[in-house]
């Protein structure tokens, strides 16, 4: 009799439900991988943090059965949380030639060494455990994306990472639609699949689309061109720099990023720039303003960025003129409109002229949408299907899509980060929840930031801060000195100095009152003081500032 | 010899660089009227911060001189501000039905009596110290919505308000063009014209087309339906409330400023509502699934609005039930689009459906796009142009778009808030620069939080609060109690209490060096505490905390 088969575990321990921190665990018996590792941007109310990465407490407790860190591409939400993950477990690393190259980037940034990095080449597979990892080659807004199959024992699980379809991709090399169909027809168990443009129907234009743009942009430019996108859209930058060849440019590059993912593009071998095109930054005064192109980071409106500084006159080596072209090549990420927008008016004023999204076709997605999400499910035909990557909306409608495939409704999974998915080979279920979540960093502090820090960060960010000190003698409990009051976010105190001494004096009336109803013990007393102050507050101004009664003993 | 004509100033004191608190003062002699009076919502950094309302000390100054408010229409940021300025300033208020009779439950609501409020009907004129204004009806997603020539001395002013061109319109009232082409003909000194979509290519959809995807929507719905729209915006109303009766379906009406629109709106006859279609929204219960429509406030994803509130299970009256259609009748407003998809994604996971703006034709804007400006523009063949509503993208946009048109570009007038322009009828210029700007309003408070306050809110809100209070004697420096810390917004007290502890000792080591360098001034004790905490702190987490030394005497 052959050995009952154990069941194949699919966790989610983020990407679910949002859009960033993708990392996925799978698990057969004593063998893990994991699939990506990234972060996520703080929502709006986590004030003053700075980025949030998953909780792995489940692979910390599994650390011995982990053999791998596999990643589909090099985007930040794909393997920027590495550097904290690393620190806790350790795994060797696989991943494509460029986003190795960003990767081993990142763990010098953050002093992390003895990490065992491997390039698998797309079409190549790896062994690790019970398991064995196809790469295959996907088209997405940076090179060298991969989608994986992984052969398990129940059978094989297809992980698309980001990625859209291609047919005139800039590097020429179309996602591996063959490989897809190949899988398709010897039977795939589970898919898990980018959801983040479901919600639009169609397909998304080719990359090659931006650059006829451009070259039309750039045929009709009269003086400098000012060309902002993301650092990692390699294949992007090669089509400015190709419009730049095109009508004789100079190209410069601003902004550290921009440099630096240009530098290791180039070194990779991802950018092809003829000799004599890259200047720096410091000479593109030396040529005519209707030669020189420069590319820059910025295209989020980002405060610090080098579009931002140029925009607001703070750039050390790019002052803008009147007449410049700015093109900002990119779409605002929701949460980044107004950022955008700021920039695009401060541009204008300086008299730039600014081409984005809004008036020209700029940029494309690199996401799939409807029509090629069709595709690939119709090229896979998974047994069952895991939609990732995106809010529930996104999911939901994931889901709905691969049903109206033909695919029936209790084989698809909407799991949340946690989840626990079990697979034998005819069967799939949701079982049990493991630990996950979001762990908050802020400086150096990892998860030292919780509720009730970002709760009192809210409160003083709304109403700001009053400080109520008095010193009491340690005998009879008499007043020795206050009740002072100090505030911060609150009032300006010069315009409202008759509030704060009335304020001032209704502390000074509880305390009184306190003591001639022989109150001592400190916690009334500081409840005595918050109460009274609130009420005074509120009363006469309608605000709930924080009230931090303090008091010292002598 | 005839008199020499004095020149024409037109000041707008709010409305450009921005879009929202938009008034304009036109000023000829002794004679000023004002054409609105709205607010603005605060900007993310403005923390803490209710409304922004205009700056209007140039209209205190000149008070004697004002003749009247005239107002275009009644959405927030053309009537919002009303409230505050008229604790300012007296003047009798202008407006059509509807516009007034929004105007009479905000004053009443803020308890302002003693304004006189006066109906004016779309083609009729007021006569107003030297100026004649007309009232000419237009389209926009609020009814009863009207533009304004302004006939003066030196010729005729048109101030189009918010507007779109709707050949359909649920009212019947098609955008008064046979007024603007008689305008043109006699004669347009400036144009004063709404810019929110000049990036827009094209015509703006009628409002007639939602409502066809109403019908569509309905026809389909198998259970209750939903719809969140602004509350404002009757004409939408109106055509759920058809599509309803079509469907033999009840409608029911939830959250405070819709129950108050849809009561106005049909008491003054802008709603057309058959008998026994209206019910309690006690009542739902009472009829069968698909016999239900129910309308809501929230489709901007406000946190305390009915749909945020049904969304999240947070409603006493309307629970939820999977199968539900929820239809969002809006576009995010900019920075509203992550509150938005939080409460489509809540939606989803509550078994509603959902259609929003990325799935199906449910809204279209209320502005004019571009080939709508060039008729008005094409129309009305002004001699000067200021475009007004709009951030500076906007407003350069719409001038480039004057400039196609044929004006010539010193005819263009790009203003900022505070620009004088005057005006002759051959002549226009800027000539100086009155104090225009944004009071902020907190609570109760107007104008008493700036920024200094801000700066110290935006820090509180980052890194949080640390207050160090030590009790010293007033004799001889020696301290007699702490130095106590506490923190707020800081970090999790109970996981870094060995940060706290090295904290107070540090602090405690920089007062006895105080002391032994005989150091006794307060200024001097207080920076050294902040600047040895500071840079201790900095070091062990990267955070920048604000800290706040308190010195108590004894």
């Amino acid at each position: 009799m052959p050995r009952k088969l154990s069941k194949l575990k699919i966790i989610p321990l983020g990407g679910l439900y949002e859009i960033g921190k993708n990392i996925t665990v799978i698990e057969y018996e004593n063998d893990i991988i994991i699939v990506d590792c990234g972060i996520i941007f703080p929502e709006d109310e986590m004030l003053g943090i700075d980025v949030v990465i998953p909780d792995i407490s489940y692979l910390m407790k599994n650390r011995d059965k982990i053999k791998g860190i596999f990643l589909t591409h090099g985007h930040e939400d794909h393997i920027g949380a590495l550097p904290y993950i690393l620190k806790k477990i350790r795994a060797p690393i696989y991943g494509t030639k460029f986003t190795i190259g960003l990767v081993e980037n990142k763990l010098q940034e953050h002093k992390i060494n003895n990490v065992k990095l491997n390039v698998v080449k797309p079409g190549n597979w790896i062994k690790q455990g019970c398991f064995k990892i196809e790469f295959i080659s996907t088209n997405h807004s940076i090179p060298d994306s991969v989608a994986l199959a992984i052969h398990t024992p129940v059978g094989t699980v297809v992980h698309t990472g980001d990625f859209k379809i291609d047919y005139t991709p800039i590097n020429g090399e179309i996602i591996d639609l063959h490989k897809f169909a190949e899988l398709g027809k010897k039977g795939v168990l589970v898919l898990m699949a980018d959801s983040t443009n479901v919600e639009r129907p169609g397909y998304t234009m080719s990359e090659r689309t931006v650059g006829e743009t451009f070259k039309d942009i750039f045929a009709e430019a009269k003086r400098r061109i000012l060309v902002a996108t993301f650092a990692s859209n390699i294949h992007r930058i090669q089509q400015v720099i190709d419009a730049a060849v095109l009508f004789d440019r100079k190209v410069a590059v601003s902004g550290r990023s921009m440099v630096n993912a240009v530098n290791v593009a180039y070194e990779l071998g991802y950018l092809r720039i003829p000799d004599g095109t890259l200047i720096d930054i410091n000479d593109i005064d030396q040529y005519p303003d209707n030669k020189i192109v420069i590319i820059t980071t910025g295209s989020q409106g980002e405060p610090m960025s080098a579009l931002a500084r140029i925009a607001s006159s703070g750039h050390k080596k790019v002052e803008l003129m009147p007449g410049d072209l700015v093109v900002i090549s990119a779409t605002p990420i929701p949460g980044n409109e107004k950022t955008v927008a700021k920039v695009i008016n401060q541009l204008f004023k300086r008299g730039a002229e600014v081409i984005y999204e809004a008036l020209a076709d700029v940029h494309v997605s690199g996401h799939a949408k409807r029509e090629e999400l069709k595709l690939i499910h119709s090229l896979l035909k998974p047994k069952f299907f895991i939609p990732v990557h995106g809010e529930y909306r996104h999911l939901k409608q994931h889901a709905q899509l691969a049903q109206e495939l033909g695919m029936p409704e209790e084989n698809v999974f909407i799991a949340e980060n946690g989840s626990v998915i079990e697979f034998t080979k005819n069967s799939g279920k949701i079982t049990h929840t493991v630990n996950a979540g979001n762990i908050l960093v802020d400086g150096l502090g990892i998860g030292d930031v919780g509720n009730i820090v970002l709760r009192d960060r809210k409160h003083l960010s709304e109403d700001g801060l009053i400080v109520v000190v008095v010193t009491i003698s340690k005998e009879n409990g008499e007043i020795l000195a206050g009740p002072d009051i100090i505030s911060r976010g609150f009032v300006y105190v010069r315009e409202s100095e008759d509030l704060m001494e009335e304020a001032k004096e209704v502390v000074r009336e509880a305390l009184i009152e306190c003591e001639k109803n022989r109150i001592t013990d400190w916690a009334t007393l500081k409840s005595s003081i918050k109460d009274t102050l609130r009420s005074y507050i509120y009363g006469k101004i309608k605000r709930n500032p924080m009230i931090l009664p303090i008091i010292m003993e002598v």
